[in-house]
């Protein structure tokens, strides 16, 4: 095998002529045998570390500490990369010790390399151009990691935005397709009021709509980067300038709203934004495994359990009980929901580690938000394309149970007083006589009036439309 | 207000005169006013307390480094002490810096001014007995507070343990009570294959009962202290044979199998037997939350939900819904369940964040896990007397359930294969008709093998008595 | 004893006449006997229930549903158990089942009772005014309870606003007090480059600081409230009109911008706001974890650690071992920063936990909420009283471990290069010379330049005074 | 391409002839599209699932109920692919579901098809021998994929207990190199008394190695399965003697003392082995965290920290910093431990959502469980490979740390008292002279004496071996 020899600190090592990478990814990829999930995994993060050298080259540029060949040549392989390009050659497993310093080195060997390839040299030929001193330039793992990280972690929402959005609306569109499906509501898995199937469905989809809004709002405090800080936030080494300007490239790069922080030594050891980003994703998550819950509670059955909707199958539930289907789907959104809360305590414990000047932890944190972001969007399409778009409402299981129920002894209580109401229920619950039936023996009330204030329009609010039911 | 002056490295300070504690109990008082509940508000922990010192003092005095008179004065202060006196004088808050430095000298302090009194002298004649040289005497904080956390953690496993097996008695009991009830069960919210509720209850009263063989293995770990150890597990300033002889007079105060860990050194900074602790502790949790729900889910209702058992009322459970009547123990269950888990993780951050040569943190880990016995044990005593005894199963519900759903085509698998069973199921939800109607209609059985492979005896299997059914 | 007898769905029950609670209440006390912190251990919650109740009276007397003199004497009732009166009467424990109805009952029962004075009644003679039917009306506990928490925790978030302010100040004092102490900054707890104490404790202060806003941020999420949804939220039993106008009662008598939420049935069940308020609490703990961690770090020593900084001696801090003084303070903020991680897993167990149209588990939400801001405000009070305002820097130890060090090697980077600068930094390291030393013996710049680039104005940046430093 | 017609419940699928698996498994791999890891990523759980189906078949044979032919074929299949064989067709993603139903049928499936072509027919034959029926037979996913799963995890912590018995030995060796190094013990970060070097790797080794024990006892409650128990634990459809024989048989497969749980209803749904094998992980992570933040700790500087050992060099440690050197190992231990604490958290979640007779999150649970696992395995053997065994002491800097210390006052309380030893080390802090100068100054004790006393052997305590240092 042709090789080449590359140098570090720790003394010589050969690498394959037409390695990508160099000595000190390959020295992490031998130190961090540990999950097998490289970072090129994730192409955000890729995505986020390109942009991020590609707008250092440009503010070196302007500055005159880079030459316009070199940046030129380290521009043009950090789009390409940013394009799709050698994502394969970003081989460091994502659980790493050193504070994202392999990472770094890997995007700074692979694009270094790209770079020299664009100025005809070979691989390793880094006298021409260099990971540290030219594509590392005015930067430390310290900012550019983190400001990379924050770029993927936006890019990475985006997928999960639109997932969201999609469910929300199926939701949504159920929400609609049920308004006329009167059935009982339940609190603490007893009967409770009246509502209709369709004010249900279309509050799963209020609530998991909200949280577009907060991702979008927690966003907002990932535009805010340590980039130009370099090692500590003091920003040794980088030139006068350097630090707002390749910000600025940033935000031109990757089209988000990227703005220097305003105490970079702060921000080159906080984590707070990180952590609040997986309490939104957290919510979502809790969310989801709240509908996905509520769903399996409505659908149980068939013949057994509540059977006011049914689930599309999915496949055939069991390997042993003939025709039995399973509501899969929200298991798995479930499950899926559960990681993203235990991941939530992986970045919590990763952000409390964090000492002095910066947090060496974070690794840990990127790859468990990442995670998180790709986890929850593939659950959420999921759910929406194989679950809620095929529900159907059983209106006559519906109104059955409505029927049977005395929960419509609450609409009394305005006319009748809690205390009557409450003796009228216990008496219907024990001789299994109708609300109905009682009120009129004891001559409470008369009919026509009975029947006003059991209507649907009364007892269903004005979140309903009575005009659906009737 | 007639004070006595007392003097430390900070200087002096005025206590009132007849105050129990003395100037470091004032100081942490003061620095720690966090939770507001002290460490009197754990009998268990005063308790440990106190026997570790007589322990203590008992050794010392074979030893020949303590005078009979201290010595006597010591134990007898303890015993009192140890007995439930003066409880009220622990008055430092449970969460504290200082690794439990001041709840150690607030038990010298306590237990030097009560044992004063013995010997005829007023509150803070330390010149006659002194917290620190002769309470404390052979001790640090980082040997007594731990060993007495470990004492007392057994102390208030006890009632946990009487309250687990009162609830398991009470399951096993309606386990017996409902053996010849028949229903469908369940698997993912769906219709499965038949059982008793007979069977479900004593699985409930066999999954809570294991908990107490888990509890009673992990206290075996709590016996292994390091008394002795002193300050870093070295024994400096304990004389020699001082630990084996003081942690067996432990053992004999205790009426527990207290040992000397083999390295002290580890057994100073180890927090593993805590964390255990707390494993089991969550795991017992994890189970109660799982008992809850499945009473909460086969309660539901009373008519719109499964509605095969009937809870005991305990109180109106409404504001403005007459009649309604919530499973309110059950729901009370899962809070402490889950406070429990909640405490599981304050105790492995605590445990984590150890350092070096000792664990700053243990006050909060002792004060979690004192939290969780306590919480757990009314729980369980809750959960048996205000819910599990009340209980009545709705046989007639169950049956007609059962009869209404098609899960007894599995026992026909085996007879006619999978394929043919799935085919049957899906006919008889599709039509409404009866798996055996279908069977007999294509002649697949004669009736009477129907009629056999159908009836309880087969199809509930070892575990049930087909006796008490039929 | 004098008694009067009540009566409920359950039966009768006699209570002490001078009882201010009623049969519900009672009936919760015996059924939840969990851990002893009854409601009125939080007077925000008290404060938020009362405040509810007068709004409900108010909107009610509006829509004539309620007559005035009923309306004002529970204004009366509610405006002085808001102002501190009766909280003793609040006896429920926090941790209770049923979604807080017992909670809901107790403040009725009170406020009815009281009305009654007012009305020249007795207690229990609610034929005159009536705990549900009065004090409750246009009400459920699933509407008033959680509107009145929301209110509650933004009463209780004041004073931790406060306390994390006069810690930002405390911090940003000791910025100034220390800007010109140069020492060496680290990275993952090796030397890196050079900074200001000052820096350092600034950075503290803002990302401290931060968290004031985030709290406002979320703060403006428990604004949206559920009130006039009654049950489910179809507003059952409310007056039409009723919901808004009661919550602009709220509005006006509580201070705050609160507003009716936008789809009641969602509001009901949602405890997303919990769930994020919560992890900003848990963000907030995080970073003071971190900052603790740090001082103790910087402090450690006196003789065999880092020995930057001296925190306040607050108590001895050892039993055994004399002059021994510990970071005790900086510890118990760790604890308390780890019981609030905790506590947000209890908020995120019990919001997933939620089913259908209501949240069961709401009081053990509401209970750890507050139980971590009251910890978090009292946590920071101590800090910055008993710690942080009284740090002093040891700038001569500061200055001596920065010239020892070799971290400045990085400021020749970009004049050297990377490569030449780790051949020096190994020489260094091995050789025991200095940096300096080495880069004049190898003729690399000549004495002037050096100290240009080796001097505090270029290796602090611009964050840092370099003439606070000269 | 060619391919084959294959029927479930839902309809008809076609699949390239030459595929492994079925219908059934391709649905779920269309279904669950959520993480990209597929069960054949764990050779432990497939391992698990196919001697379970063999352990199964050959209980089948005995019984009469599946001819000899088909048995031997589905054994000799299983045992290839217990061997290492098919792996790569065990592709339904680990988070899934179902409750295990789709790894089930991806094991029959491919097992059904290699067995088929055993006995000489094509894929997809099942005529001859079918998935369900043959494969499958006397089992449901409910019994045979937790028995797997319990094999699976046995198998999976053989590979760990050798890694950590790895990383007790280069501990304990490094205890006995360093057994001569005299240092100052630290507790709260503050110098306490003095030890050795070598007590403190000794006590690592001990912590460590106690979890091997822990782990085995653990994996005790993993040998009780529910095999036999079929869908609900009833045993419904498995010929009467079957469960103990295919246990039986699985013991002798696997070489494990596997044995039937003693009441299948509650084994069935019972998650609590789990919950507490989880628990042992995190107490191991718990401890290694703790070790490896005690090396970043002792390692730190190299000029500016404790410096009292040197972690070997692995890599570069900064892309801006020449020379720097970091802790990237043990950082990388300690993020391997905060996942495992996370995935513990994603255990119990998943544990605590089990319902009635059945958890349909099993899959959660076993991917976290391997994953743990696998990630502790790998970070153990890289902690002692790449770090522990490369550590050096820095003998001079833990002696001359313990000489300017004060911390040998504490060995001069037996003889002067406690409080006139916190007199002088007061005077030693403040004047900067040594403790020992002061005593002889103050005339408290004699020189000679005073060498006694703070002898080595004198203050290192039984654990140290004073000539391994005089």
């Amino acid at each position: 095998m042709d090789t080449r020899l590359e140098h570090d600190l720790l003394g010589d090592m050969a690498l394959p002529a037409d390695c990508w990478w160099g000595i000190q990814t390959q020295r992490a990829v031998e130190n961090f045998p540990l999950t097998g999930v490289p970072i090129g995994h994730h192409p955000a993060l890729v995505r986020g570390l390109a942009l991020v050298k590609a707008a250092a080259a440009r503010a070196n540029l302007e500055l005159g500490v880079l030459p316009a060949h070199k940046a030129e040549a380290i521009v043009a392989a950090c789009l390409e990369v940013a394009g799709g390009r050698l994502h394969e050659a970003f081989v460091v497993d994502l659980i790493q010790g050193g504070a994202g310093t392999s990472t770094n080195m890997n995007a700074n060997e692979v694009l270094a390399n790209l770079a020299l390839e664009k100025l005809g040299w070979p691989k390793g030929a880094y006298a021409h151009l260099h990971p540290n001193d030219d594509v590392n330039q005015s930067q430390s793992t310290n900012d550019a990691y983190p400001t990379a990280a924050r770029v993927a972690l936006q890019f990475a929402t985006e997928p999960l935005i639109e997932a969201v959005a999609g469910l929300r609306q199926a939701l949504a569109d159920k929400g609609r397709e049920f308004a006329g499906v009167i059935k009982m509501g339940r609190t603490q898995l007893q009967d409770a009021v009246p509502m209709t199937l369709g004010q249900e469905f279309e509050a799963f989809g209020v609530t998991l709509g909200e949280d577009i809004d907060r991702l979008r709002e927690v966003c907002a405090l990932l535009c805010e980067v340590n980039l130009g800080g370099t090692a500590i936030g003091t920003g040794l080494n980088a030139p006068a300038g350097y630090g707002p300007r390749a910000v600025a490239h940033l935000a031109e790069l990757t089209g988000l709203p990227m703005v220097p922080a305003a105490h970079l030594v702060e921000a080159t050891s906080d984590m707070g934004a990180f952590v609040l980003f997986s309490g939104v994703l957290k919510r979502l998550a809790v969310k989801l495994s709240k509908v996905a819950n509520d769903l399996r509670l409505l659908s149980s059955g068939p013949r057994t359990g509540f059977g006011e909707i049914h689930l599309p199958p999915m496949q055939p539930g069991s390997s042993i009980m003939p025709g039995k289907v399973n509501p899969v789907i929200p298991e798995a959104v479930n499950q899926v929901a559960f990681q993203v809360i235990a991941n939530d305590l992986a970045v919590t414990l990763a952000a409390e580690a964090g000492q002095l000047q910066l947090n060496a932890m974070e690794p840990l944190i990127v790859a468990n938000l990442l995670q998180s972001l790709q986890m929850l969007a593939a659950a959420c399409q999921m759910f929406e394309t194989r679950c809620i778009r095929g529900i159907r409402a059983d209106t006559e299981r519906c109104r059955e149970l409505l029927e049977r129920s005395i929960g419509m002894v609450t609409a009394l209580v305005p006319h009748l007083g809690y205390a009557t109401a409450t003796r009228l229920a216990a008496a219907a619950l024990q001789t299994g006589q109708t609300v109905r039936a009682l009120v009129l023996a004891e001559g409470l009330m008369d009919a026509e009036r009975l029947d006003e204030v059991l209507s649907p329009a009364a007892m269903l609010g004005p979140g309903a439309d009575p005009k659906a039911i009737a």
